[in-house]
């Protein structure tokens, strides 16, 4: 059977379980920015339900000119005020260099590596503060997830 | 009590159950792609586990230029052939303008709405075939996922 398949398949049980929750604000007026890694369970390491919190991943949970797309709408149509910024260990983009993604993928784009979590955090973060359009996020963190442990290692506030 | 503060000290509770899964590459060999709305719980809507899959999130679930690099690096250095691009019903992107969120969020930016949910899957899946450099995506399909009873209503298969 193709994955396609079995997901739609999956989906018929989910219609009896589903909740239906009718506001789209998210209830804690939170987003969370983090990688695509199949071994992070964004609700469980941080003790979300659904519906509390916008959720946004791409590769190495950078903060891309898509995510700040996505926190303008976050926080001027929805009510997001606090923002965090998971990054995590062993992510497919740390100690690389982009020169290596490169010749790996055959592509020339830029793939945003991570050199040093604290360090890219911390660029991250204040991409978020210097965006004009982003003022109404009052409260802005980064943290580093310990794939191995679970554990958020690091806490970085801007 | 902070936002960052609760998901830290919800952090501690995880690390007694976290599952430790240690190879980076998605077990069923996916990638989901879908938006940050607050409502999706990509999980059990699909029926994966934690380790399957990747999961690219962003405003309307759109394919940007941040998800074909994420994509790059999902198919090419962690093995991901299969794609499933998932928006859905009552969608903060869906039914309105871009003129309408520029004025809303105070920015110039594209937004990438959405005004039919089959016409803009079908431009994201052939935007993901027309990428050279996404070759090895066998099997990319879309989904519009209705928000009020979690069922997949419609399937498009590029």
């Amino acid at each position: 059977m193709s994955e396609i398949r079995r997901l739609i398949d999956a989906n018929r049980d989910y219609v009896d379980e589903h909740l239906g929750i009718t506001d789209a604000e998210p209830g804690r007026h939170l987003a969370v920015v983090t990688c695509m890694d199949a071994r992070i369970d964004v609700f469980a390491a941080l003790g979300l339900d659904l519906g509390d919190a916008h959720v946004i991943r791409n590769a190495g949970g950078r903060v891309t000119e898509d995510v700040l797309r996505s926190l303008a709408l976050s926080s001027h149509t929805l009510g997001v005020t606090s923002v965090v910024v998971m990054q995590h260990t062993r992510c497919g983009l740390a100690g690389v260099s982009n020169a290596e993604l490169e010749e790996a993928t055959g592509t020339g784009i830029e793939f945003f590596v991570i050199d040093d979590h604290v360090e890219t955090l911390s660029a991250d973060l204040q991409r978020i503060r210097d965006t004009p359009y982003l003022s109404l996020l009052h409260e802005v963190a980064g943290f580093v997830h310990d794939i191995d442990t679970g554990q958020i290692t690091e806490v970085i506030e801007a």
